[in-house]
């Protein structure tokens, strides 16, 4: 597996374009499409909070029950989120006027909206953007980029990439884009994922890989603990490839999931180091723990926690926070048994051991803690399970972004 | 019942004292001591973090196994959390000290400690502070004072509070004074709370009327989310007012009930509201939950959003925000069904309900979340329970506070 240049549109087939629809946003694009030249398999991931967006509630029935999908449109700006009845009829009349234009079934559509909560979508000016998206949709990787600029809420980066494996004599790519600042805890973030890929795949085992690997990626960032009304995570399959389609578990699956996993991760790191008003990606990594759920829960509890992401951003080796976050996580453990060091670019350090916070420097520890991408490595000694989690500092740029952020 | 002037000295036979001793803060009181002039019986409620501070260790073990107590020795500046053995030493070194001056036992001392994790008291330090507070501690308004600021942190300004009620022919006092600004999250934050009491009651029924009393007081308020490793919450009795001793449930245990709870939730009120960095008290009611455990949830989750605390402090009506947290909270309900509302001094809103944002003035809004006291209230429409939950705004303050807590 090889890392290439492109997003979205790196498998063979696909299109995107991106388009001023003036939603919410003035004097920028806010609005995407992707669109496979011929039908694809999906599967999808969507967020578990109880209250789930128009455009969340419209893509699980459309994956559940639509025999393909073939596009999907995405807004930034309005969220389509407590929006009632009106809010899916506005899915409604998206997916009605991309599949008039595009040729092919609304239910092969899917849709996707993130940001303020509790508006409406101007339906006029989002079926207006869809008339732009498809006249100017193509394959090129600009595409891909504007598409991935456009979806962008609070985000200060685009965020894609694409890799390229081997699967049965044939080169197989995979393609994605996300976006996600602000409201991201996923469990399915308002995280935004699009995967693409040219394999040939069954639904099945294209829904198996999606749905196990997310519990490892995207469910593994947090930015603040809001797990969104929005979050979605869609994958696109239209086998273009032409490998022998994967119907069961061995190597060719194994090869697929590893590439989904490092594209997924990829995607993911990006988001949480992008998190709103974030100076520094916040990396957790446990080891020694006692079962794998325990891995997770002990890591995601560090990286969530308000007074080890402040520390984070004070570069101050606080570390009794990063213990006491281990400690409120449910998971059961030894705290006199545990290690705790830090890694960056800049070094490593072993701060605590047997109970006690170990002779240490200050001067090197905040040299440590002062890199771009910071690592807080917890060795529970109760047995060989791991996992990795990520989030961002608290700084006072998220305070200010969220104090007002719809105005 | 009414409620008097004074703190942890209003209860007859109850002493106060506090005193400089340059633990870690520099030209301020940083020690206080309790103390009855009679042994008393003892409730208490720790952390349920799973890593305890060494006071915390020393204190259940002795609440659980002393046949009385009669003092409390609490420092600020430093938690003597993650300290080991040592740590444990230290708090036998301060019994002793303390048990030695008042000529009690040590078994009838309990400890409590605040402030930096991961760092050693200094004993000598300690010891010296004891024997200040030994030699001026008495039983004036003036010492419960000086008391309830030396144990404040970041804490803005000092929580105390003491009432009176009749119980079987006799005037029965209880007063309390706590400290909590940072890291509150109770499930048992660190907060310190002290209450005291000149009700005769039972160990038994002491102890049942301080943890019942805590889930819907002390457990529903949260600062940043963290549960600290010291949360300590201590009940003394000491029998002095003469009533006929309270050993079962009845008019007079709910006499003593009901006065415990206003005190115990004027102090957690009183914690929120001096949150770290708080600009304003963030009250979230919620009503019509299905279960007394779902209203508790639900409460919670939204005062704990990082998002819903950042739009209190905008004064912004982004009412989305409180109805994903209700979401994402665990607790089953129809979102379609839930009726928003936000109060305060300055008016009342009706802005959410039937699925869809209500047609609402946003200045009219602006000014009621513009007031020192907020509340969100939520009717779920699902049965017949109600909670209230505590917290506050999430600011610059907060921020600048915890990147640096340690200089």
């Amino acid at each position: 597996m090889k890392q290439i240049e492109g997003g979205v549109t790196a498998a063979k087939g696909f299109q995107a374009a991106a388009a001023e629809a003036a939603i919410k946003y003035r004097d920028r694009k806010d609005m995407a499409l992707i669109y496979s030249e011929t039908p694809c398999r999906a599967a999808g991931t969507f967020t578990s909070n109880l209250v789930k967006a128009a455009p969340v509630k419209w893509d699980k029935e459309l994956v559940d029950t639509s025999p393909f999908v073939q596009a999907v449109v995405v807004n930034s700006g309005i969220a389509n989120a407590c929006t009632g009845q009106q809010g899916m009829d506005c899915c409604r009349a998206e997916a009605e006027c991309a599949g008039k234009l595009l040729g092919i079934p609304a239910n092969a559509v899917l849709v996707a909206s993130t940001g303020v909560i509790g508006m409406q979508i101007p339906v006029d000016r989002i079926t207006a953007g869809i008339e732009t998206l498809v006249a100017e949709k193509n394959s090129t990787s600009e595409a891909a980029h504007d598409a991935a600029r456009a979806i962008m809420t609070t985000d200060t980066v685009p965020k894609e990439i694409a890799v390229q494996m081997q699967i049965g004599g044939r080169t197989v790519t995979l393609g994605g884009m996300c976006k996600g600042s602000g409201m991201i805890h996923p469990n399915m973030c308002t995280m935004l994922g699009f995967l693409t890929t040219d394999a040939n795949i069954s639904g099945e085992m294209l829904r198996k890989a999606l749905r196990a690997d997310v519990e490892d990626s995207f469910n593994m960032i947090s930015v603040d603990g809001d797990t969104s009304t929005n979050d979605t995570l869609l994958l696109l399959a239209n086998g273009q490839a032409g490998n022998p389609e994967i119907t069961e578990e061995g190597d060719d699956y194994n090869r697929f999931c590893e590439a989904l996993h490092y594209v997924t991760t990829y995607l993911a790191r990006k988001m949480a180091g992008d998190g709103e008003g974030a100076t520094a990606l916040f990396e957790c990594r446990v080891i020694g723990a006692a079962t794998k759920e325990d891995a997770r829960t002990l890591a995601k509890s560090v990286i969530c926690s308000s007074l080890s992401k402040a520390a984070i951003f004070g570069h101050d080796a606080n570390f009794g926070r990063f213990l006491c976050a281990l400690g409120y996580s449910g998971a059961v453990f030894d705290p006199e048994n545990v290690d705790l060091y830090f890694e960056s670019e800049n070094g490593r350090m072993h701060i605590y051991g047997k109970g006690n916070a170990l002779d240490y420097s200050e001067e090197e520890a905040t040299k440590i803690l002062s890199a771009p991408e910071v690592t807080v490595l917890a060795d529970m000694h109760m047995g060989d399970f791991e996992a990795t989690a990520w989030g961002c500092d608290l700084s006072y740029d998220y305070v200010k972004i969220n104090a007002d952020y719809r105005s």
